[in-house]
C-alpha cells in the first residue's frame, strides 16, 4: 500500500469517527515514517498521539549481546537505513571511518553495497561486522564476522535484520562464547552428575 | 554507588542463588553500561538475560513531536552522550556538521559546551534544536529554537532531559503549532456552543 493511501484511509477513518492505530513493528520514528503520518494527521486538524516503541535499531543488537555504545570503545552510535542507498551513502559519507558504531536497518538484502560503500569511504575491512535476524523471536539468526567477510553471508531467507558494524560486535562475540562454554559445562556436569 | 562496587554486588548475590535484577531507566545498553555488566558476569561464568527498553534517545523527542528520522530531510540520526565531554568532542569530530540528526543524552547540564562544540566544527548557528525534559511524565516540558539560542535556555531544575539538534526538530514545531491550533478551536467552539 503507497505511503499517500495509508494517509488518506487514516484521515478517512478518522473524520467518521473512528480511533485510528497505525501499529508498527518497532518504533514509528526510526525510518517508520510515522513524522508524515503525524503531519498528515495534523493538517487535516486531527489529534493523534504518538507512542514510542522499542526500535531494532538497538534492541536487535542487544538481543545478540551487542550493545550499540560501550564506554572507552565507541563515543556513540549512527543509525541508517539500506532501504535507500543514496540516503545510505549520504549518511556514511558524512562520517568518518570507524568512528562510531554503526547500525544499518533494512540493509540485510544490500549487505554487500553496504559493506563495499564502507571499505571504499576508508573503513578497515577487518571492522567487525554482525548481522542479526528476526531478533526477539524463536527464529533469531546472529552472524559475526568481518567487513571482509559481511557481502558472502549467507542469511536465511525471508527475515529482516539489522547489521551492525564497530568494535563494539567484539562485545557480542565474548558474551556468546562465554555463553556456550557456560552451556557446555552445565551438559557435562549434567552428564556427570 | 561505583561500577566497580555495582559488579561486585551482582556476582556475589547471584552467587549466593539470588536472581538479580538490574533495572535501568531507558535501554540497558545506550549509555546504561550494560554492556559492561553483561561481560562482568559472563567473566564469572553468571549466565543473564538482556532485555531491551525504549531509550529516551528516540522516545525522548518521538514524545515531543520529533521523529530521529524523517524522509528526505536526514539520512539517520548519531546518538552521543554529554556525560563525558571529551568523547562528546571525538564523536562530534567524526561525523560533518548538519549531516544527520543529532541527539544527545545526558546532555543538559553541558547544552552550552554541546552548542559551542556544534558551532566551532561548523554546525549552523541556525540549525534547529530542541530540550525534551521528563518525557512521558506530568512535568515532560519541551523548548525548541536554534542552536545559537541552546545555551541561554533556562530548563526546569532537577530534571533529566535530552538534547536534539537538526532539521527534524522543525516536524516536533509544525506538529505542536498545529496542536495549539485545534486545542484552541475547540476551546472556542465550547464557549460558542
Amino acid at each position: 500500500v503507497r505511503q499517500e493511501t495509508i494517509n488518506r484511509l487514516m484521515v478517512r477513518a478518522a473524520r467518521r469517527g473512528k480511533r485510528v492505530v497505525r501499529l508498527k513493528g518497532g518504533d514509528p520514528f526510526v525510518f517508520g515514517r510515522g513524522g508524515e503520518e503525524a503531519l498528515e494527521l495534523a493538517m487535516a486538524g486531527i489529534p493523534c498521539e504518538i507512542v514510542p516503541g522499542v526500535s531494532a535499531a538497538i534492541a536487535a543488537p542487544a538481543l545478540a549481546g551487542i550493545p550499540v555504545t560501550h564506554r572507552g570503545v565507541t563515543p556513540g552510535f549512527l543509525v541508517l537505513s539500506g532501504h535507500n542507498m543514496d540516503a545510505f551513502d549520504r549518511g556514511i559519507q558524512a562520517v568518518q571511518p570507524n568512528a562510531v558504531s554503526l547500525v544499518v536497518m533494512m540493509g540485510l538484502a544490500e549487505r554487500a553495497s553496504v559493506a563495499d560503500s564502507l571499505v571504499a569511504r576508508g573503513w578497515s575491512e577487518r571492522t567487525p561486522a554482525a548481522v542479526v535476524c528476526a531478533a526477539s523471536t524463536s527464529e533469531q539468526w546472529t552472524w559475526s564476522g568481518s567487513l571482509a567477510e559481511l557481502p558472502s553471508v549467507d542469511t536465511p531467507g525471508g527475515l529482516p535484520g539489522v547489521l551492525v558494524v564497530g568494535e563494539v560486535v567484539r562485545v557480542g562475540e565474548v558474551l556468546a562464547a562465554q555463553e556456550r562454554s557456560r552451556s557446555h559445562n552445565e551438559v557435562s556436569y549434567g552428564r556427570n552428575g
